[in-house]
């Protein structure tokens, strides 16, 4: 399980033809990890677009995680579920998915991670890091919490929120070895080469 | 599996403090089946709201089934799960579910029905029969095709939709022996007597 180039869709900034191509470009330019997230879709919708990306996964050996709909993630046999503090509690979505599948638990401050180290779960996002644009209203940690959260958890750190090529050596200095990114990505007009980037960076790192 | 007084239980009509409790009086008053549906909350508010609903169910031997999540309905051991057109495939829900849950499956229309004859659902709804303020833009079906629906049909029937007091003899009369309600007891003064109310017109017909 790479988690250090994660990569995470977002509707508002991929339409759906245009999906497949620009996770496939992501994955061409070093992406090691593929979070579907979709919040004003139907079912419908997402399960069509869940089994187009699981298949490109798959074929790329990458792992694909469904973000919250813990069913949507079986019934498309993801790699994986990623759930937030909102969403359904981290022992339900196991009996659910059981352990072969990788589990994900956002967390906002230290007292989750902590929690998160009693918690069933094979990593955590942690964030957002910095400002983002994705996700307005989310609480913003900044560099030095995250540094705190990297030594804290048990369980591998996701990186999450705002990152992009000109803070990304920020989040490397932390200790924390994965990043998740959204418009970092799916913004660019170019995907290919701005994954290629932000992996050249990661490499260094 | 008795669908005969099927309530419906929103999330706009009773506050969570008073939700068990109205879904108790129903029971008291017959209800025979109890949908949990909750569009706006978040998943970790609908665990604990439906968890409690099965609870009282187990206990009144009366089915629990959840609307639309899946994973929910899994997470709360519920005994079944009714989808809609944009859901999750009937057939991937069978494949979470398994064959020993409830699935339902709503229809609005006479294709609609005909191709739930080959699906592997254990009832359908169907409707809106009349018009209704619970959801505003469905479309009405109409009496007459509630009652083309139930020949149609080789599932159960759950007529849904505007159904009341004052409706509830044209919806028997069409030989549909199963009827969905939610204002018509959720938004009653008193629900014990509205749902014996109703339960008296079924019985008679």
């Amino acid at each position: 399980m790479d988690l250090s180039l994660y990569i995470i869709t977002d509707e508002n900034l991929t339409l759906e033809k245009g999906l497949v191509e620009k996770v496939r470009l992501a994955l061409e330019g070093g992406a090691t990890a593929v979070q579907y997230r979709a919040k004003n879709k139907t079912a419908k919708q997402m399960y069509r677009e869940a089994n187009a990306l699981r298949k490109l996964c798959r074929e790329k050996g990458v792992p694909f995680i469904v973000n919250d709909r813990v069913d949507l993630a079986v019934a498309v046999n993801s790699d994986g579920v990623h759930v937030g503090q909102e969403d359904l509690p981290v022992e339900a979505v196991r009996r659910i998915v059981g352990w072969e599948r990788i589990v994900g638990l956002s967390t906002k401050n230290l007292s989750q991670v902590r929690e998160a180290n009693g918690l069933p779960v094979d990593y955590i996002g942690f964030g957002s890091v910095f400002p983002t644009g994705t996700k307005e209203d989310a609480t913003v940690s900044g560099i030095e919490m995250l540094k705190e959260a990297v030594k804290l958890s048990i369980q591998p750190v996701v990186a999450i929120g705002g990152i992009n090529l000109s803070n990304i050596d920020r989040v490397i200095e932390t200790g924390c070895k994965n990043v998740a990114v959204v418009s970092a990505v799916f913004s660019a007009e170019d995907v290919l080469t701005a994954t290629k980037k932000l992996k050249e960076k990661l490499k260094k790192g």
